[in-house]
């Protein structure tokens, strides 16, 4: 069969890894293909010292390639909304496939771009976007296609999933652990994205999407990071069997859909608990199947590359196919997605690890424990050590409780004249049907 | 669009929950899928009670089902080789695709099987096969599809793993824990396929295959039951940091491919060795992703039925398509499958768990150490425990070495005055790349 023509938009980590990979691994893709993916051109402001591109013309427009008649698929491996979003808006424009690693792009203009793919009959596919070279985008939108999803949870950003193992494994602080990822290379010189759940949120926005059939909705997405959680809490939740991971979950409720990233304790014993370093994986639960897991690595050039060459082999089967034989982009045909809200977080239930800050004088405890109770919250472990210091520090389990509830109970606890400070809060989540 | 038109055959445990999930998500199914599954026809010789079939007939013949010019897909699910085979042979040679859950069938007549399927252009799908719900071949067949693989490992037999998981967290022995899991339903009254790993062989074998894109050969894959596992084994794993485990091991030698399926010593801190009780993972290492795991039940009615259902959607969508935009069965394009030859066991390269019974006399390791050294195997731990007894038990790990090489070794040891029985021997995998 003729070659399928493939064009490469940025030369980083990322793109220099995707042509390495092409490269490499030629003959073996192609006996798998079915015929030869072939990289015509690369754009790039620079060259890869990794990357030997021998007479493949480098040039410095990535429009002019999404112009280029002889492309069959553009590959945006640039990164970032704007310069991005022009690329593959013009080559969907062109009536060319495109294939991309770019979480925050889909996450955010996704409905746009696979509105206008649709429009002009061009698939644009996204597996490298979500967990690096773990395939759970085809899971979930293939492979489980036979069920209803109830909820995934996933640690979706090795970063943060470095940082939390450094925490358990060492005792250390979350400041120096940053610091010393930021030296490895593992975490940006502003961590934002990383650490305050952005880029969780961005992958788990496009996982619930595909989960259940709902649009895009990033702006929607609850976030909160990990650059509060102390030594002091890893302790405690490992004292409780638990271990603090940041997770980003989604459930399908009777009311709706709930989109979250923040740290959680989950039961030590569980597989995702285990999952360390910049690992990640991701939890499905479907009412047919039961729990699924999906583990490996979730960044770095050639895992990252292994996700969007799966992508090119894929486009480059279905050229000659319908649209009717493709698999829609958010899983459900695009005519069919629901109107289902994505619930505010003060509508999501969950259990609770709390660590309060108390005076050592008989009857605080019972003041706390008489506000939980009149907001029906019931307290499921509780850890209070003998101390000869004024204060002591108290922490307590919750089962499931919805967030407002906890809210006015903490509210209310804060105001006692025996507990100083804020009162520390972590959701718990059991990972169970 | 036309619904897609599926005769299920066999309505056991499988076939039951595949016309329930089928029936209970049909809308979803519908808004994935772009077009309605209907199961049209049933072939069985009694009715599932689970099963609310109404008007849909059911007959005892499947062949009817075969030649039925209605259906579109013939979902084989009535297991085991003459009929079955006897069925899907004739439902490819009436120009029907089917959906396959039998990996016996898969793993023995596989190659035959889908050489009928090219010639008259229809698909044989058989993700239930391998793995019930986790959508594995899926994963490695088209996820992967970019990489070299490497090898994979799996704990891909859930009555063994019951079994394993039992033993270790209880300290039961085999037999005893056995009559159990019969009791419970999760082995057979004849367990030979679970517990010899033949079961584990079939799956294993399919795996091989679309891995690295040899033919089906079954009859090259080494088995070794867990019969013969002791609590004591079980127990010294355990304190050199390992547990013990049923494992299908497929490795890529500069040699040849090894297929083999016996019992393996893994770190303790593995993923695989945290997988427990009925259920399944496989780990898979491709040289551009490095490795990555994927977990969930690997039997039962609905989880099967997920798979089955899965295939049924995939079929379901290409019916229109060209034979250029499918998978090819085994992955790799049919004339571009490697004749890489499957080695024997006695050339693959393995660490090694020694279990020996000494009498407690000065010298006896000094004796088995050199026989060791003589075949330039070397020795990673020992545990010799001080004893009143006349008899001794010693433990040793070894480093990799080839199989036939430890063979000799273990006759030697055994031709020792001061040994007293078999040695008993447990491969051992650190499941580094």
């Amino acid at each position: 069969m003729k070659p399928v023509k493939v064009g490469i938009c940025g030369l980083g980590t990322v793109g220099g890894g995707t042509f390495n990979v092409l490269t490499r691994n030629a003959e073996e893709i192609a006996r798998r293909a079915g015929r030869r993916i072939e990289v015509v051109a690369i754009a790039s402001r620079h060259a890869n010292p990794a990357c030997a591109t021998g007479e493949i013309p480098l040039q410095a427009d990535v429009l002019a390639l999404a112009r280029d008649p002889e492309i069959d698929i553009i590959v945006e491996l640039i990164g970032g909304y704007d310069t991005a979003r022009e690329l593959v808006m013009t080559a969907i424009e062109q009536g060319k496939h495109v294939v991309t690693a770019n979480k925050a792009l889909i996450a955010v203009h996704g409905n746009e771009i696979f509105a206008a793919a649709q429009k002009k009959n061009v698939v644009v596919a996204f597996e490298a976007a979500v967990a690096g070279g773990i395939p759970i985008i085809k899971a979930i939108r293939e492979g489980l296609a036979a069920n209803k999803i109830n909820w995934l949870a996933g640690i979706i950003n090795g970063t943060g999933n470095f940082i939390m193992t450094e925490m358990r494994d060492k005792g250390r602080a979350f400041a120096e652990v940053l610091a010393e990822a930021q030296a490895l290379g593992y975490a940006e010189a502003d961590p934002t994205f990383d650490v305050e759940g952005i880029d969780a949120a961005h992958k788990l926005t496009i996982l619930a999407s595909i989960a259940y059939g709902i649009p895009l909705q990033f702006s929607k997405a609850y976030t909160e990071g990990i650059s509060k959680i102390t030594p002091d809490d890893v302790q405690y939740a490992e004292e409780l069997g638990y271990r603090i991971k940041h997770l980003g979950i989604s459930r399908r409720t009777s009311a709706g859909i709930e989109l979250r990233v923040h740290p959680t304790l989950i039961p030590a014993s569980a597989l995702l608990a285990n999952v360390n370093g910049v690992m990640n994986a991701v939890v499905v639960s479907g009412d047919a199947v039961g729990q699924t897991l999906y583990y490996g690595p979730g960044a770095g050039a050639e895992p990252t590359a292994s996700a969007v060459v799966a992508d090119i082999v894929d486009v480059a089967r279905m050229l000659g196919a319908s649209a009717d034989s493709r698999v829609p982009p958010l899983a459900f045909q695009s005519a069919e997605l629901a109107e289902t809200p994505v619930l505010p977080v003060e509508a999501v239930v969950s259990g609770y690890y709390l660590r309060l800050q108390a005076v050592e004088r008989p009857g605080v405890l019972a003041h706390v424990t008489r506000i939980l109770g009149e907001k029906g919250i019931n307290i499921s472990a509780i850890i209070q050590k003998e101390t000869r210091e004024a204060q002591v520090p108290v922490i307590m389990m919750t089962q499931r409780v919805e967030e407002r509830m906890m809210n006015e109970a903490i509210r209310e606890i804060e105001a006692l004249p025996d507990i100083l400070g804020e009162v520390i809060r972590i959701r718990v989540d059991h990972l169970a049907d």
